[in-house]
């Protein structure tokens, strides 16, 4: 990773998680859409639904300066959506009523009553919960769902929370983010390809991969096992970023030429070559 | 969580899951498996294949004394295969061969020749790679794939790194390292359920679980909104931990009980009810 790439960190809330019922779906289609922005994702942390552990992870995320730290989960109306108090206590701000939230709110279950042919749904204690939001706090508009996404500002780290219900997360993430996110000027282009090779062992690639890599600084390859290490079939995974995307394109065409004709020289085969 | 319930972290370790090619199936299949045997998983960490990064979550995670730190990925005989460096930086101790790793590299190779009907598979620098542990490490036999896993103490903690590959983290997972938590003083019961709920928004269950979770103070009860808040289908999870299982059956039933009878009587519908 290049230093001078926008660094990201993810914290995941959610005791789903930690437990197992839930997989990190996403933690891992953010990852996806920021690795593609030319963002550089370092580090993904999950938490319980927990205030003390919410506030812990952001303070110590905050201390490594991400350009932006993007939680999920614990937005909603009931008591376990505790990441906006989380988040607060990290920044030691209060949590107070929003009125730009609050207007966003009011206009969702004016909509919903309207639809359901009542005359209004009350706007109770769990409802207005979602319009509490740290101090300085900036509502990102929820199409899908009720709760809004929150944007705070810290130092050089730009906080921002989004949903754990995933359409809503993607929702909030596109509408909102990405916008911002396209407009950095360190921005950069992301070109990966994964080759498939039958035929040699894992331990076997590893001088040919790190000649490769010695020859193509630029290019990162990874070998992921699919097969067993006596039965080898080898997914080599070739990727890098670089400001432009015709630059990244051509400093991973290099390294396959060169892996390739390396790995057939000794005996292997390409069964696969996808490029996206 | 309870303070008295075992407490694990997971380190994942491996630029795939950052770029969002890889789910984290491993960090989700080990939550499972740990929560079903009564432990508390406390927090999950994501990092790529470098030394520092490796290095630094390590410490911090010792510095929060969970009773066990299990790493996965990161372990294999590429250059990128970091894992056990970044650990014995974490503990300041050197990496070097370790006989008995060494050993078990060496049995491997022979039978997979003996597989291929070769005289012998040479033990490269990238096979003994494999050997090389943090100092006083212990090496946990891998059955499925090559790499072993690795076992070190420190303090109070428990350190056990596992491969990347699933089928071989899971295989160590099995014969290394849950034969050591089934032995745990402290081990205690997991049990869960869930309710699908239909005809009540999010917002209106809130307070009905705050009410059902202060009467029951043992159980966790969680919504998670499969529809929308407008259109509203709603998963309500309860679960607790228990030192025996039926106190915890106990716990979660008279929470169903009391929760359904409310939801009905506000004119919601139980439409799943799932007990595992």
């Amino acid at each position: 990773m290049r230093p001078s790439m926008t660094n990201i960190e993810i914290i995941s809330i959610g005791n789903e998680l930690l437990i197992g019922k839930t997989l990190n779906t996403n933690a891992s289609w953010m990852a996806k859409r920021l690795t593609t922005l030319g963002l550089n994702v370092r580090r993904i942390t999950t938490v319980s639904d927990d205030i003390d552990e919410i506030s812990t992870a952001t303070k110590e995320a905050l201390q490594r300066k991400p350009d932006f730290l993007i939680t999920t989960g614990g937005l909603g109306p009931t008591f376990d959506d505790k990441t906006l108090e989380g988040i607060a206590k990290a920044l030691n701000t209060p949590v107070e009523l929003n009125e730009e939230a609050f207007n966003m709110i009011e206009e969702k279950y004016k909509a919903y009553a309207e639809e359901r042919g009542l005359e209004k749904i009350e706007l109770t204690p769990a409802r207005m919960k979602m319009a509490k939001l740290p101090k300085a706090a900036k509502p990102l508009p929820n199409l899908v769902g009720t709760a809004p996404g929150v944007l705070i500002k810290r130092d050089k780290t730009t906080i921002v929370s989004l949903p754990g219900v995933p359409p809503e997360m993607e929702s909030i993430f596109e509408n909102s983010l990405e916008p911002i996110l396209k407009r950095l000027p360190s921005k950069a282009s992301f070109y990966e390809t994964s080759l498939g090779v039958s035929g040699m062992m894992e331990s076997e690639l590893a001088p040919i991969i790190d000649r490769v890599m010695h020859d193509n600084p630029y290019v990162y390859i990874k070998s992921h096992p699919r097969g067993q290490e006596r039965i080898p079939h080898i997914e080599l995974h070739l990727s890098t970023t670089a400001k432009a995307l015709v630059t990244a394109k051509n400093h991973v065409s290099r390294a396959i030429i060169q892996i390739t004709e390396t790995i057939q020289e000794k005996g292997g085969k390409i069964t696969r070559f996808k490029t996206k």
